[in-house]
């Protein structure tokens, strides 16, 4: 069935349009990426600001007619969006900024931004008439997969290397996916994955294949502009992997801008790992071009040498004039103790990594300190409790004394507040 | 000042009412926890069903007039509370149950239910013009004070046995607390928590002391009662430690009852671990005179063999007529594989005790078949990572041909799903 709202999937590469099914992946003329397209004068039509905010619903899904589905068909769905936006004055002033909003995307179902995408993922599989999702990934993709299709009771099989950490493989085996690890790289894990989807016809969930997941994401756009009363700020600051997520942060402000909800477009800052940087390297010598590079970062959900959606998240930054900040590792460990102090938000690296290019860009000279920001938090600090440990510092340890506390607090310059 | 709608703040031992204030802690005439005490005519007067529909604020704070507090002051907040209710039905399918709900209370800013005692707290150290609020924990009220503290702008002195766990002490550290390591037992580390307190007059955050806590927990149940309509669920399990948690669900099914909300109470399962069950031992026996216990639970968070709120557990209990189980370890870790395979759900073991002790009450025939539950997961399995990987089994390996998948779908008979 088509749908009213929808009027097709244009190729990235080539611009041809194809019919947009539950089953569309890649362009079938050149097998370039492809984006859902919009008839956006039908959804002005039915799309208003006014009735949004009667509406009960808090998830992602309260904006359906800004999204590529039938319906939400009758399977059970856990509460994926509608996560926090906090106005957050203090970390603002210590960054030197006017108006900071940290959008907590890791108060999501299985803690991250992903499970935008894989919410998109279990509906679109239950339109194609599938029972079973698959995927090949170690981190918070799978997760969410995992997490998403159980509570609708679909089936996961869910393709990892060997090597992936133990406590991301438990919570998929907790979610009951058919964990296989792979004897090999991610590579040889990719393409073992892929032959398995081809020889049985499960539904594919690979976030630069499937466009759907996309139009999952960019929910996290639509939030923040309704929960600023549609009032843009200046920049959206975003860490950047494969360059689906910015991807999808972008067309999230796009669909709103050309369906008539905001009247101006942020600036989006482009956020990535010093040691590990191909977008932002391509982005800031002006080239689509860009070229692979060694993975060297502790922030592992954006540690991508070779990003799978250059093309959307160079453009994201091109079309919306864009600023490009890499972050070193310790960089984004001060922004991980920034967000915990002065925001009560516990990121994860990869989750910090955009306040750290906040930062960054304010102290460079980027961007100007009266502006307003906001920035995505992409993922729980609890999914990486190891690198937290290492951000986060000793305490200090007495014995169980008075006096002994007393020494350690001057030891430490502690000024005891009453 | 004087709350409107409370009237003060009674003894559960000696019965005296003493004035609610915010630094109200234990009774002055006999030591014993008080319990905060309103005025449900007036509460009638100006809750009311309709309106409470329409209230933006998604968070535990939209129940205003049945919270003991002045206002929200000016202070920012995290969005604590408004955490999903799922209609679990294939979960209560496979435990035999007609209509099972989850209350996923891990869905909170620091991840466990304890975020709505700190909200509390955090409010009511404001209101004493307090700066700076401690407490004693290595758990989960002590993340959540560090974190919703953090997000006001408020100080934490947190004291922890040396024998915590990393990962708690790093999320700690992360929110900025003052972490103390004592060198000793949780005693030692109790006692030297109090001197400081008292030398200091920082605002003290221990839930068995204060008693405003338990009214942050208690919008666990203003929130089940409102998801579901206000029609009452036949019963409402929850896992018991120190039993404050238990005390405070019952509390709120009370004040809604006795503020006109709801036409009758539900029953409390009461669950405990078989290794340390102090209070479900004393409830079986019908006394209010609990013995010690040694602590044999993986769940850490309900391991309390001496619990510090035993008289409100032990009320809750028998003015709710309710049942009593008490679950082994392995029943934890079947309970956690269940709620993750069946509903998505992802809880820490002391988060799964409340479900398990729903399907043993099922299997042994403590509850009926055709009764509706509500289960409440208290906390995320993202905080016991180690315990998760333990219950979640291992996944398979195979080298990267799809020979060696078929081999390894065929030697564990997995069917394949298209």
């Amino acid at each position: 069935m088509a749908l009213r709202n929808v009027t097709g999937a244009r190729c990235t590469i080539c611009g041809r349009v194809t019919p947009a099914e539950p089953e569309t992946t890649v362009c079938p003329h050149c097998g370039g990426i492809l984006d859902i397209e919009y008839d956006y004068d039908y959804i002005r039509s039915c799309f208003r600001k006014q009735p949004l905010t009667e509406r009960n619903d808090p998830t992602m899904w309260r904006y359906l007619e800004l999204l590529p589905v039938e319906g939400l068909g009758t399977r059970p769905r856990l509460r994926v969006g509608g996560s926090p936006l906090y106005q957050a004055d203090a970390l603002g002033k210590e960054l030197g900024i006017r108006e900071l909003w940290i959008k907590d995307d890791g108060q999501n179902p299985t803690a991250s931004l992903k499970d935008r995408a894989s919410a998109m993922a279990v509906i679109k599989a239950g339109e194609a008439g599938k029972t079973t999702i698959a995927c090949s990934s170690t981190g918070n993709a799978a997760s969410s997969l995992a997490g998403n299709a159980a509570a609708a009771g679909l089936s996961t099989f869910i393709f990892v290397p060997s090597r992936a950490p133990k406590g991301k493989v438990a919570q998929l085996m907790m979610f009951g996916a058919t964990v296989i690890l792979v004897e090999g790289s991610y590579e040889d894990t990719f393409r073992i994955s892929a032959e398995a989807i081809d020889r049985w016809g499960w539904y594919n969930r690979n976030a630069a294949i499937n466009p759907y997941l996309m139009e999952g994401k960019k929910t996290v756009s639509l939030e923040i502009a309704e929960q600023l009363g549609f009032r843009m700020p200046d920049y959206v600051a975003v860490s950047v992997g494969d360059g689906c997520t910015i991807g999808g942060v972008w067309k999230g402000f796009k669909d709103l801008y050309q369906a008539g909800m905001i009247d101006r477009l942020p600036r989006i800052i482009s956020v990535q790992a010093s040691g590990c940087c191909p977008i932002n390297t391509a982005a800031a010598a002006g080239t689509m071009e860009w070229v692979p590079q060694e993975e060297n970062t502790l922030a592992d959900s954006i540690a991508v040498g070779v990003p799978r959606n250059p093309v959307k998240a160079l453009r994201a930054i091109s079309e919306s004039n864009g600023v490009i900040v890499n972050v070193s590792d310790e960089e984004i460990m001060a922004a991980m103790r920034l967000l915990g102090r002065r925001a009560g938000v516990f990121a994860e690296p990869a989750g910090a990594a955009g306040t750290a290019g906040v930062k960054k860009a304010i102290e460079t000279g980027l961007i100007e300190k009266d502006a307003s920001v906001v920035s995505i938090v992409t993922g729980n600090g609890l999914k990486d409790v190891n690198n937290a440990i290492r951000a986060a510092g000793e305490p200090m340890s007495i014995r169980p004394e008075l006096d002994a506390l007393l020494e350690a607090f001057e030891a430490r310059d502690i000024k005891i507040p009453e």
